[in-house]
C-alpha cells in the first residue's frame, strides 16, 4: 500500500512473531516519527543482540558471559538442576522464587514431526554434568504439552538409572482457575495427582 | 531479567507503539534465533525507513520521491482534495474505492491541549493548491473526535469564502453495527444525518 521504504519496514516487522499488519504500520509510523538517534539506537541493539548475546558454556541458558549468572552463583543450591526447555523458561521459574538450585536448557524439546531428536538437544552435556555425584536431583519442568511430556519421559529413563531423584512438576489446575473452565486433560490431572488432606489414617490410603 | 544484550533489546522493543513486555521476549529471542542475515536486513531496513523515505512536496503524504503516487497520477481527478490528518488515513480511503482524487495530509489535527495550532499543519500549503481555481470540491476527513471536528469547522470557515465546496464526512452508525451498542453520540449522529427514503414528496420534507 506504500511507497519504497517505508513498506519495507512494514513488511519485515510483520514477520515479527506477534505483530499483525496493524501494529507493523504503526510501529513502522512511529520509527517514521521517532528521531535519527533512536532509530539507530534500535537498529544497533537488533545487531548487538546477535553479535553478543551467548549462551553459558555449562546450562546453555542465554548469558552476556561466558557463563551464566545462575551457574556463576555459589550460593544457589549446586545439588538440584531444573531442566527447562528454553531460557525464557528460566525466567519464569525464577520469578517463582520457589527454585534456587541450577538449571540445564535444553534448547527444545523432543519433536519427530519438527524432526528434533534427543540428539538435538543439549541432552549429553546434561548427563556429562551429573557425572561427578554432586548433583542429586533433576527437577524436569519441560512444557506440559505432547513434547514437553514425550521430553520429560525420555529424560526420566535416562537419568534414572544414574542415581539422581527424577521429578516432574506437577499438573494441575491452575491457582485461581475455575474448574468448570478446565480442560478435561487438565482436570483428569488434577484427580490423578490429587493429595489427601484429611487427618485419618484411613482416608490417605483410600 | 536477562543479561546484557538481550534485555537492551527486549527494553528497546518494549518502547515501541502496541508491544508489551511479553510481546518484546517473544521477539527478542525470535531475533536471537535469526540468522545474521535477517537481522542484518531488518537493522538496515529501519534506518533506511529515517533516511528514504520522504513526504511529498504537493500533498505531504508519506512517498519514496519527490512527488507521491497519487500526486503523479494525472488519471485521478485533479478537482477534487481529500483532507486527511496522517498519511495511514490516505490509505484508509484508497481502501474503500470510492474516491479517485488527489489527497492533503495535514500532519494531524488542532489540539490545543498538544499545544498544536492551524500553523503547525500544513494548512497554508492547501490554500495555496487552491488558488489556482482547478479544484472544485474539497471533502474534509479527519477523524470524527474533538480534535478532528475543530479542524474541520475550522478549514470549513477557512476555505468557504475561496469558492470551492466544501463537505465533511458523514457521521453515523457504522455498517455491521448494532444500534444497541452505539454509543450516544454516534446514535444522535445518525439521527441528525437520517435520510429519508420514502417515495411519497410529503415525507421527504417532513
Amino acid at each position: 500500500m506504500y511507497d519504497g521504504p517505508l513498506q519495507d519496514l512494514i513488511d519485515a516487522l510483520s514477520r515479527l512473531p506477534g505483530i499483525g499488519p496493524k501494529g507493523a504500520q504503526r510501529i513502522a509510523f512511529h520509527i517514521l516519527d521517532a528521531s535519527d538517534e533512536e532509530v539507530d539506537a534500535l537498529a544497533d541493539t537488533l545487531r548487538e543482540v546477535k553479535e553478543k548475546a551467548k549462551f553459558c558454556s555449562v546450562c546453555f541458558n542465554v548469558s552476556a558471559d561466558e557463563t551464566c549468572r545462575y551457574c556463576r552463583d555459589s550460593r544457589r543450591d549446586q545439588s538440584v538442576i531444573c531442566v527447562v526447555e528454553e531460557s525464557k523458561d528460566v525466567i519464569a521459574v525464577e520469578r517463582t522464587r520457589e527454585f534456587r538450585g541450577l538449571y540445564h536448557v535444553l534448547g527444545g524439546a523432543i519433536s519427530p514431526l519438527d524432526g528434533r531428536g534427543p540428539a538435538d538437544l543439549h541432552i549429553r552435556e546434561l548427563c556429562t554434568r551429573l557425572a561427578d555425584g554432586v548433583v542429586t536431583e533433576v527437577i524436569l519442568a519441560t512444557n506440559p504439552n505432547l513434547e514437553g511430556e514425550a521430553t520429560a519421559s525420555y529424560l526420566s529413563r535416562l537419568l534414572s538409572p544414574m542415581g539422581v531423584k527424577v521429578s516432574r512438576l506437577a499438573s494441575g489446575l491452575p491457582v485461581g482457575g475455575d474448574l468448570e473452565y478446565a480442560d478435561e486433560v487438565t482436570l483428569g490431572r488434577a484427580f490423578e495427582g490429587r493429595r489427601y488432606v484429611s487427618s485419618e489414617p484411613d482416608a490417605r490410603t483410600a
